[in-house]
């Protein structure tokens, strides 16, 4: 008998290969019948928040990380950067799992979703606030770029691994060194 | 009398805004009825597709020009710069218009307009070889990177605005910058 975590878990790895599957093809993938799948997500957008809502706590995770071993770097440009680096890295591997929700639109739109993305943007944004102190980030950018510009580079390298341009062993390699240092040549 | 012109624009402005608006919503902020719009695209999917096509139409002028440049620029190093900086400036332009284009699931499955996108993206990672040559690139990644960094900063930036983050005047200079330079301090 498959659980909500069985449910959750197929959906979320058909609808990042297909990201319109209906809840039909979800059913379908899951094994159960669309009555069952009915009585654990009543409407496809209820199935789509919780895994949002799943890729924030994964999101919070990190970033609760992250806030330990700044604190613990104190104004160490050095540790500082090392953090940085790291979390963009749990990042990459994250959005491995979550692909499709970076860009789902119901997703984007829920408002409590929004709400708790916004806290987050801003838990990140002290870190980089932080950074930039310590020399580590450009002072002369906005404190949420860093967040929009990371965002940006994980739907860059999913897309890229998808159509396959990259190898997904490559991903965080690139994200990462495109991230700090640009594309531009030196 | 809405013509096929008037019904993309309006659709596009109101997807901008909602992507996940349906066929009725379209036809009331277009002005017709569902009916009528039935007669001009016969699926959600099909207006989904031309307005995609459009965003490939534009994204293929941009290159047209672009190479124009580049083969006066020869193998000058600062004119193929410029030759780039003008083409992602003009990205960021064009994708205030096409914004949700970018990421709608229905536009990037859909295989007529895929095989366009690989055909128009090598021809980018031809403008980049050039520039990889001539020094202004950074030659130690992927020629087609180049191509999906700069997607997904416009998705970033897009985004940005959107929430209220950066002022849209600021996308340009922000995407540029970010681009060719990274967020790490120098």
């Amino acid at each position: 008998m498959a659980d909500r975590d069985d449910v959750l878990g197929a959906a979320q790895r058909l609808l990042n290969a297909d990201p319109t599957a209906s809840m039909a093809a979800v059913a379908e993938a899951v094994g159960i019948s669309r009555a069952t799948l009915h009585r654990h997500f009543d409407s496809r957008e209820a199935l789509l928040v919780e895994l949002g809502t799943r890729s924030l706590d994964r999101w919070e995770q990190r970033l609760d990380e992250a806030e330990e071993q700044a604190l613990e770097a104190g104004e160490d440009p050095g540790r500082l950067r090392a953090v940085l680096e790291e979390l963009v890295l749990a990042y990459v591997d994250d959005s491995d799992a979550f692909a499709f929700a970076l860009t789902d639109h119901v997703i984007l739109a829920n408002a409590a979703l929004v709400e708790r993305t916004q806290v987050l943007a801003d838990r990140e944004a002290a870190l980089v606030a932080a950074a930039q102190e310590a020399g580590v980030l450009r002072r002369d950018l906005p404190l949420r770029w860093f967040g929009h510009v990371t965002y940006g580079l994980l739907v860059a390298a999913r897309e890229a691994v998808r159509i396959g341009d990259i190898a997904p062993r490559d991903a965080g390699r690139l994200v990462l060194s495109s991230l700090l240092a640009g594309v531009g040549a030196p």
